[in-house]
C-alpha cells in the first residue's frame, strides 16, 4: 500500500488493521498534509511534526477512547486529531478552522480535557487513573508530556504523585531536546545523560521518582514505539516511557530552527519564508531594545523569562547579547517569581516577563514572595487584553482583576508608548516598591497629550481633559478609546472629563472626589468586570448620586472570539461609549 | 561549661567562640527552654526541636549575616531567633509575643524573608545567589528545605534552576520523614532508599537533578552536622546536604506523636496533654463525620488533602477507617486540584479541603482544570475567614474574591452548619458544575431560618426578611450579623430585608432588581472589599438611585491582629451597621 487515502481514516479502529508498512505509509501521508495546512495557515508545527509517529503508535497499540490518553499542552495532538474522526479539518482549507489547536471534549470523545498550559497532564491522568482502580475499570492511563513542559512545578507534583499509584499509569516523555527555546534546567543534564547512555545511565530522574523506565532512543521510528508501548501495556505499576523524538521533523526549515517553527505563521513549506514578514514594532522589541542598551552600565539588570522567551523580545541574539543579564528558568513561573524575590533582595534589579494567561501559575507567588516582602521587582505583561490570544485556554483578561486586589502590588496600565516606557524606566531605579506594568493591548501608540512622571510610587490620576457632568476613565489601552468618545460628546456639546487612571490597584480619592455630583462616570477596561477596577470606583462611590457604569468584558472562558465584534459587544467602542454617555444625562 | 548562659547570646558571634562541647550544652539549653515555651504557649514544636543542632551548626559555620540562609516556611526558625538576638522572647514570658513564629525581616536582619508557604526557599535562594553572582559578592547561599515541603511545585522548580547556578549554592534537606503528616509521593522512597544505604544508593533523586551530595546520618549530632557544612563552605557548585533529623527531639510526647505535636497548643511538658483538651465539634469534624457514613455505599467518594489532614478533620484514626476513599497528594496544591479534575471526569466524586490560605498555590489548576472543564469536583475552603489564621503570612480573607471572580466555578458560601451540609450533599451527587464551598469562620452555628435546597445550581437569593427601603446582604457567617443589626433597626422602626445570597459568584439579578429603588443596601463579607462579592452589587446598581455600602476587610496584609478589633475598625458588628442603615435613610 503505496498511497494511504486519509480521509477514509474515520477513527484509531481504521489504522489499527494496518501492518507496520502501512502504518509508516499513513504517518508519511499525515505529516505531508500537515505540513501543506501549516503553511498555509500556520499553527504549531515543531511539536506536531515530531510527534506524528509516536500519536499513530498510541492509537496503534491503545485500545482509545477506552484506554485513555491525555496530552499535555495539547498543542502536538494535530495527528491526534487527524486519525480521530476530524481528518477533513486538515485536508480540506475550507475546514481548517472547525477544529482548535488543542485538545477540546466538545469535538471529541478521544479528547479528555480543554488544555493549553503546561505541566498538568500527569496530575490529570493520576486522577483518571485512581478513579478508574476505585470506581472499577482496567484500562490503560497514559500521560504525554514534553520535556520542556517538565520543569513546570505541576508537573512534578503529579510525577512524584502517580509514581504512588501502585497500578496502570503510562507517562510517555517526549523528550525532543527543546522547549519553545531551549531548555534551561538541572533534569535535562539528566535526559541529556540518558539519551546518550541509551537510557542507561545510573542517574534516572524517573527511576529516583519511583517510577519504571523503558528509553526508546529512535522516537520517530513507529516500530520501536509500538514495540515500547506493547511493553509496557497493561503493565501493572507506573512506568515512564522516555521517547527521544526530533521536533519538526520532516520539514528542514523547522528541524533546523526549531525555536522559530514551535509556532509559526503561515510560511512558504519550500524555503520556510513567511508570507507576511513584516511585523511592526511591538511592546516586546521596545522592551527588549532598551533593556539592552541598559545592561553596560548596570550591571544587576536581569530579564526573565519562563520559557517563552519570544514573548518579552529576546530571540537567540538578543540572549546572545543579554548574556548573563538574561534568564530563562524554562517553564516554571512559580520559580520566575519568586526568584525575582530573591534576585531584588540581594540588590540586583529584575525584570520579569510573563504572558497574562500563565501568570495565573505564579499568583502565590506574586503574593507571597513579592507583595508580603515588597520586593522592588517589575514585573511586564504580556498579551494581556481582549487583543490578545483568543483560545480559551489562553485567555488575557484575567489577570488585571486577579493581580489588582493583592494587597502591596500596585498594577500599573500605561495607555501609550512614552508611558509605558517612563513606568519601566522608574520602575526599574526605585527600590521601594514591586510594580505589574500591563502592556496595553493592540499595536503600538503614542499619545503626547499623557503626562510623564518622574516617580509613579501612588500617582495621583492624570485628568487628561476637564470637563463637566460626565467622565470617561479609560484604562490602559482604553485610553484613546474614551478619549475618542469625548471628541464625539464635544460634537454634542458635551464636555467630558477624561482620566488616565494610570494604576488599577488602589483609587486616587481626591481625584474621584471632585465627580461625586457628576451626572455620570464611565469606566472602560480591558478585562473582566468582575473584580475589576471599575468596580472598585462603583463601590467607593456607592453613597453618590452619580452613575458609575462599569465597561469591561464578561466573565466567561470565550473561545476564539473576534475581538472587534467582542469589544462592540461589550458597549466599548467610542461611539457606544458616548452613546451610553448621553443616555445617561440627567435631564 | 556545664550551663549555659542563654541570656548572654545576642548574636551568632557569641556562638562561634565555643567548642562543640560548649555548642552541645547550648543546643541541650535551647531545647529546654523551647519545651519551656511551647508547652506554656503553643507553637511549632516538632519541626523547632529536631532542628536545634542543625540551626546552632549552621550559624557555627556560616559567617550570618553575610552568608545568607533561606529557611522554607520558617516555622523550624525559634532556635534561629533565639541565637540571633532574640533569646528574651523565648526566656522571658512576658516577652513570648515579642516574635512571630515566621521568619521576618522587620524583626531582624538574619531573617531575610516573611515566610509561611512552603517550599519556596530554593526558588528565593536562588535569585540571592544570582544576584550575588551578578553585582559580585562571595557569601555562602543556603536554602534550609524539610522533606515534606519538596513535594511542592516551586520546590523542584527551584532545586530545578538552582542546578543550573554553577557557583555557591547549598541546599540542607531536613529529612525527618514526616510531613505534618507522614509523607505521600515517589521521592519518599527514594529519600528512604538514601537513609537506609547512608546516602549511597545508586538512584538519588538530588544527583538526578544535578547537585552534588552529602548525607549526614545523624542530624541532631553537632559534630557531624559541623562536618558536613564545613566541607560545603564556599563550595563552587551546587550541592545538596540530605540531613537525616527527628522531629521532636528532645520532648519524648512529640517524638512519639509527631502529627500531633507539629503544631500544639500549650500542653503539660511532663505528660504530653493538651492544658484545654475541650475542642468544639468543628465543620472539619461534621464533614469528615458525614463522609466515613458515606464511603460504605459510595465507591468513588474520595476525600483529598495536600497535607494537611488535620485541616479537613482526619487524624490518623479517621485516615485508617477512610482507607482508599482518602488521599493525602503531599504538599502539592496544584496536584490536588488537577487530579480532581480527572478523578470527577472518570466518574469519581473528589472533595478536596484545602485552607484559604495555601488554595492560592493552584489558582491555574481551578482556573484551567477544573472550571473551563467544569469537572464536577468539590472543594471545602477552610480557614476562609477573618476569624481564622492571623498571621502575615495565613491570611484567610483572599479566597472570596480571588476564586469567585473565575468564569463558571460558582463559590458557595453557607451561613450554618444546615446551609453547609446540604450544599455539600448536592454538590457530592451532582455531576453539572464545580463547587467551591467556602466553610464559615468562628464556630458551628445553626440556623433555623435559612432555607434548604435540593438543587444549588443558580440558586436564587433567600429573603430572610421582607422589609422596605433598608436591605441587608450578609454572605456565609455575616448573615447571623446582618441578622442581629435588623433586630437592632427593628428596635428603632425600620424593617429591614435580610437577604443569603447563598453563593457570591453571580448576582441573583431578579431579586437586586427589588432592590433599585431602596433608600440603602448593605453587603457585608468575610474577605477584602475589592474585588469582593459586594463590589458586584455596586457596580450592578450603579445607575440606580439606591445608596449601597460594602462592608468588608481592607486589602492589607494584617500581622497578627485580633478579630474581633478587625471586625469593628471594618464597621461590621451588628450595632455599627445599624448605626449606618440610619445615617443613609433618606430623610
Amino acid at each position: 500500500m503505496e498511497t494511504i487515502e486519509l480521509n477514509k481514516i474515520k477513527s484509531p479502529a481504521d489504522i489499527r488493521k494496518m501492518d507496520v508498512t502501512e502504518l509508516k505509509s499513513l504517518a508519511a501521508a499525515l505529516r505531508k498534509t500537515l505540513i501543506q495546512k501549516l503553511a498555509a495557515h500556520g499553527g504549531h508545527a515543531g511539536p506536531n511534526l515530531g510527534m506524528v509517529e509516536a500519536i499513530v503508535a498510541l492509537h496503534y497499540v491503545f485500545n482509545t477512547p477506552q484506554d485513555k490518553i491525555v496530552f499535555d499542552v495539547s498543542h502536538q495532538t494535530y495527528p491526534h486529531k487527524m486519525i480521530t474522526g476530524r481528518m477533513e479539518a486538515f485536508t480540506d482549507p475550507v475546514h481548517y478552522d472547525d477544529v482548535t489547536g488543542y485538545t477540546n471534549p466538545r469535538e471529541s470523545e478521544y479528547d479528555l480535557f480543554s488544555l493549553g498550559h503546561t505541566s498538568s497532564a500527569i496530575a490529570l491522568a493520576s486522577g483518571i487513573a485512581k478513579a478508574r482502580d476505585m470506581v472499577g475499570g482496567t484500562e490503560n492511563v497514559v500521560a504525554v508530556i514534553g520535556d520542556g513542559s517538565l520543569s513546570g512545578g505541576v508537573a512534578f507534583e503529579g510525577l512524584d504523585y502517580g509514581a504512588t499509584l501502585g497500578t496502570n499509569f503510562i507517562v510517555v516523555v517526549n523528550d525532543n531536546d527543546m522547549s519553545i527555546a531551549e531548555n534551561h534546567g538541572g533534569i535535562y543534564d539528566n535526559l541529556r545523560e540518558l539519551r546518550e547512555t541509551n537510557g542507561t545511565a545510573a542517574n534516572n530522574l524517573f527511576r529516583a521518582f519511583g517510577y519504571d523506565y523503558r528509553y526508546v532512543a529512535y522516537g520517530n521510528d513507529l516500530s520501536s514505539l509500538i514495540a515500547a508501548f506493547r511493553e509496557v501495556k497493561d503493565s501493572n505499576r507506573p512506568v515512564v516511557v522516555h521517547i527521544n523524538t526530533m521536533k519538526g521533523m520532516g520539514l528542514p526549515v523547522a528541524e533546523c530552527h526549531k525555536e522559530q517553527f514551535h509556532f509559526t505563521a503561515p510560511f512558504d513549506a519550500a524555503t520556510g519564508a513567511l508570507v507576511n514578514n513584516a511585523s511592526p514594532v511591538s511592546y516586546a522589541d521596545l522592551f527588549a531594545t532598551d533593556f539592552l542598551e541598559q545592561i553596560s552600565h548596570n550591571p544587576g539588570l536581569v530579564a526573565i523569562t519562563a520559557g517563552t522567551p519570544g514573548v518579552i523580545g529576546f530571540g537567540p541574539d538578543r540572549r546572545a547579547q543579554a548574556g548573563k543579564h538574561f534568564i530563562d528558568v524554562g517553564i516554571a513561573e512559580q520559580q520566575a517569581v519568586a526568584m525575582a524575590s530573591g534576585l531584588a533582595k540581594r540588590g540586583a534589579t529584575p525584570v520579569v516577563g510573563l504572558a497574562s494567561t500563565f501568570l495565573q501559575r505564579a499568583y502565590d507567588q506574586f503574593s507571597q514572595d513579592i507583595a508580603l516582602n515588597r520586593q522592588p521587582a517589575t514585573f511586564l505583561v504580556f498579551y494581556g487584553s481582549m487583543f490578545g490570544m483568543n483560545d480559551e485556554t489562553h485567555l488575557g483578561f484575567f489577570d488585571l482583576a486577579l493581580l489588582s486586589d493583592i494587597p502591596d502590588l500596585p498594577v500599573y496600565t500605561p495607555s501609550c508608548r512614552e508611558e509605558f516606557m517612563a513606568m519601566l524606566h522608574w520602575s526599574e531605579r526605585q527600590r521601594q516598591t514591586p510594580a505589574v506594568i500591563r502592556i496595553p493591548g493592540g499595536s503600538v501608540k503614542s499619545n503626547p497629550d499623557v503626562e510623564i512622571l518622574d516617580d509613579y510610587l501612588n500617582p495621583p490620576y492624570q485628568i487628561l481633559r476637564k470637563g463637566s457632568r460626565v467622565a470617561l476613565i479609560g484604562v490602559g489601552g482604553f485610553l484613546p478609546v474614551v478619549t475618542e468618545a469625548a471628541d464625539i460628546l464635544a460634537g454634542s456639546g458635551v464636555d467630558a472629563t477624561v482620566i488616565n487612571p494610570r494604576q488599577v490597584s488602589y483609587l486616587d480619592t481626591e481625584s474621584i472626589d471632585t465627580l461625586r455630583d457628576y451626572d455620570v462616570i464611565i469606566t472602560a477596561e480591558d478585562g473582566i468586570v468582575d473584580g475589576g477596577y471599575g468596580q472598585k470606583v462603583a463601590s467607593y462611590l456607592g453613597t453618590a448620586p452619580v452613575k458609575v457604569i462599569n465597561l469591561g468584558l464578561p466573565k466567561a472562558f470565550l473561545n476564539r472570539y473576534n475581538a472587534k465584534e467582542l469589544q462592540s459587544s461589550c458597549g466599548m467602542t467610542p461611539q457606544q461609549i458616548a452613546d451610553t454617555v448621553m443616555a445617561n444625562l440627567r435631564q
